[in-house]
């Protein structure tokens, strides 16, 4: 994997995955230029990067308005395009702010690609969302696509894109499906950032951690430096059969096993059982175990660290930072959510707990 | 199927499918009301619900406002959704112009539905043009999806829509994906919108058929009396195992078989070969066919009208009302092709000659 002197420019890149992707990517020696648009709520934080600002340019946009960085784009040998909004719940109260997030600006910026860089390697990040309630475990990639959100049908809509016109040769575009993702950088303060985000949040802040239902639903969280390096080999991969790869974690555990190896990580008590809310449970989606053996046996890749591992390096890590990462005070985390007001706001701590 | 005194809404009731629909409800005893923007070069003519023009009430509006028309919403037993754009080309050429009629819109529209009748019958016109390129023949619903154009991916997500607000218990929506759809009223005055309006309307000019590539690539055109018939059973299916169902003609005929049939049919020459243009190379198909099966065995259709028969038909329709279908003089069909401008206009038949 040579990054070496490359031009690579990464989209959402003071997000949680995107400011992991660029500290290695700055390791590796390629000249990395970030487009965020640091929208309050959905993940970006400046501080994400501290450790490389000097090295990394950043653009403050979004990519819908790429007509304004064509010519970084023109410059780019390799994009990783992770700018987009997460929350499935969001989604679901807010769709058409949602459509124009993860649909229209994609498609502006990949009409921006393809004008400025005709057959640039591109690799998305999706999300194993795009499956729906699994019709069978463990999730290849010939599932079919029954998203039970409006964010898995507009990422979705954003991955056809990308395989459409990779297919005419507009693009070289790698599609990535990401099953829950945590780690170090994720946001904290952010509520519907994932149940992942909660748990440590919710640790962090000396609070107990609640699971929904009974707890005996299974998820395969893939640790962030696992998937970084899945994009990295996407970069630069060749000659492969497939473009669309699921990306999942080691194992498979139960919600109520990862709350309690978290808890346990974390010197906290034993988490508690609390009933399923109405509005999330429209969108679960039960058990979920990816299959990773394409993206094994094509690209050579599969994850490292278990979740035992994982979640102990991850509350290491904001302990040192936290101040950058939960604001203390009455300025809280940010919500969108519907019964607060139609614009995203912050919130109070004490509002955060009802909300996560 | 009773739809006798039903209160039935159609989107893009003044267009091809749409209009003939609206003709048939009433027959059946249907209070109609139609939505229709009447956009330039979209198809809606107001000349196709002659018939009935006393009976139907038509709403001159976008379903993006669906807002305007809610009581209409909430008053309805059926809706049927046919508002779209229909042009794979012209998706290609203005991608975003594509994404606001077919899924932007159809997001307002549905979340209209879902707040104002909540889990009412909808029946949604889709196209097989989201399964692309085919991998076998027949095309059956589990076909891959794998659009090659814009228009794909967008009807694909508005298609999703209705499936996910269905799952959720908003919705209780049916989806229909279209062959190549012919007949009576079908758009003569706009280019691009498939290569039977143009063979239609070739032929009512006395221009000779034209054939892009050898000819040999398989269709299976349905004739619109059988497409409608479909929406109508849809529109009252009950307890059925499957919500998606593929809609194809009665055969599979090759491209020049399909212009030989429509010529001789009209008493004109021969077709004439012509090499296959640049920008319609990368959105070509190749062959397709439809399984019929899984709508034959739940919901008790299969195509009645063969080709032969079906484009004499047309031909018969158009020969008696040609001044509402093909204007003549300078005011010729509506195009908004790239090469002449970013918005639609009129054409002379000159240029009309040269684009379809």
């Amino acid at each position: 994997m040579n990054y070496r002197g490359l031009n690579v420019l990464v989209t959402g890149g003071l997000g949680f995955i995107g400011s992991n992707l660029t500290l290695r990517l700055v390791e590796l020696g390629a000249k990395v230029t970030i487009v965020d648009p640091i929208l309050p709520g959905c993940g970006g934080n400046a501080c994400n990067i501290d450790p490389v600002r000097e090295s990394v340019r950043v653009i403050g946009a979004d990519i819908s308005d790429a007509a304004q960085f064509r010519d970084t784009i023109a410059a780019s040998d390799v994009i990783f395009n992770l700018a987009g909004e997460i929350s499935h719940l969001h989604s679901m109260h807010f769709p058409e702010r949602d459509l124009q997030i993860n649909t229209v600006a994609q498609l502006r910026f990949l009409l921006e690609c393809k004008a400025a860089a005709r057959g640039v390697r591109i690799v998305y990040a999706g999300t194993r969302q795009v499956y729906g309630k699994p019709r069978y475990l463990p999730v290849d990639e010939g599932h079919s696509i029954e998203p039970v959100d409006f964010n898995g049908v507009h990422k979705y809509a954003a991955t056809q894109y990308h395989r459409m016109l990779t297919r005419t040769g507009d693009l070289d575009a790698y599609m990535l499906r990401l099953t829950n993702v945590y780690g170090p950088r994720m946001a904290l303060d952010a509520v519907c950032q994932g149940f992942l985000s909660t748990y440590v949040r919710r640790l962090l802040l000396g609070q107990p951690l609640e699971i929904y239902g009974d707890g005996r639903q299974l998820r395969d969280p893939v640790y962030v430096d696992d998937v970084v390096q899945s994009f990295l080999i996407a970069g630069r991969a060749q000659g492969t059969i497939s473009r669309s790869f699921n990306v999942g974690g080691p194992e498979a555990l139960s919600l109520a096993e990862l709350a309690r190896l978290a808890a346990s990580a974390a010197g906290a008590p034993e988490p508690v059982l609390r009933p399923f809310p109405d509005d999330r449970k429209n969108i679960d989606i039960g058990s979920y175990r990816t299959d990773n053996n394409r993206i094994g046996r094509e690209l050579d890749w599969s994850p490292r660290v278990r979740f035992a591992d994982g979640i102990r390096r991850t509350l290491d890590f904001y302990r040192e930072r936290l101040p950058h990462y939960l604001p203390t005070g009455d300025v809280g985390p940010v919500c969108n959510m519907p019964e607060h007001s139609g614009a995203p706001r912050r919130l109070t701590y004490a509002e955060v707990a009802r909300h996560s």
